[in-house]
């Protein structure tokens, strides 16, 4: 449900994405889920942009809200809730690599891998369905 | 230059990418110039989204600082400057048409032309370089 205080701008696609996840922070928890293997609250604040509780658990319901990720009561832990992405989520992985591939290549600093890049490049279908499959 | 004030958070590509273009606007304005022929403040203002004259103007120059886009004196009206994107700007269309696509499948109400993404998915390098050809 959209909040009626921030009625959606337009339904171009481009502001339908920002709308989503256009802020600072959303598409980091989402790389962490993607990338990363995280899904608990805490590691997801253990990251080197160091994101505050408080953010945190606004764009956790947000993602959640907007159906990129969802909430499950985990296996092991039974306290424990831990967070995944929905299919919706998943399928932001084309975006994300083109994200990454831009980045490499403007960012002098940059800590993306190069070999890494190299697959993206030559492998990219293979290199999404790999990613997938990991993902649960 | 970056403002001693917010730091690089981190190289990871992802946040790079976030700390460039990464809020509720930025990539509007990347759009306007890249799909829309746009080029002129006034251009820019007027769209769905109702950009406000002070957000545009912040974002003009953070967009140009970031090496996304550039101004020039128009070489018809030399009173006025026409923006522009850059290389690095126009890099970002791959990812742009990635997020197109997403969007399209995912917003119900999408202003999307269907035409326009069964071209992206059939013909996407075809596509890449005619858009990148319209733009100077």
């Amino acid at each position: 449900m959209k909040d009626p205080q921030s009625p959606i701008r337009s339904h171009c696609p481009i502001n339908f994405a920002l709308e989503t996840f256009g802020d600072k922070w959303s598409l980091l928890i989402i790389r962490d889920l993607m990338f990363k293997g995280k899904r608990y609250y805490g590691e997801f604040l253990d990251s080197a942009e160091s994101i505050s509780t408080n953010i945190l658990a606004d764009r956790l319901v947000k993602l959640e809200q907007n159906g990129i990720i969802k909430k499950s009561v985990d296996h092991v832990k039974r306290s424990k809730i831990h967070y995944s992405l929905t299919k919706k989520g998943k399928d932001l992985l084309p975006m994300l690599l083109e994200m990454i591939m831009w980045s490499a290549h403007y960012d002098p600093a940059t800590e993306t891998d190069a070999e890494f890049i190299q697959k993206i490049q030559q492998q990219r279908n293979r290199l999404v369905k790999s990613i997938l499959a990991k993902l649960n």
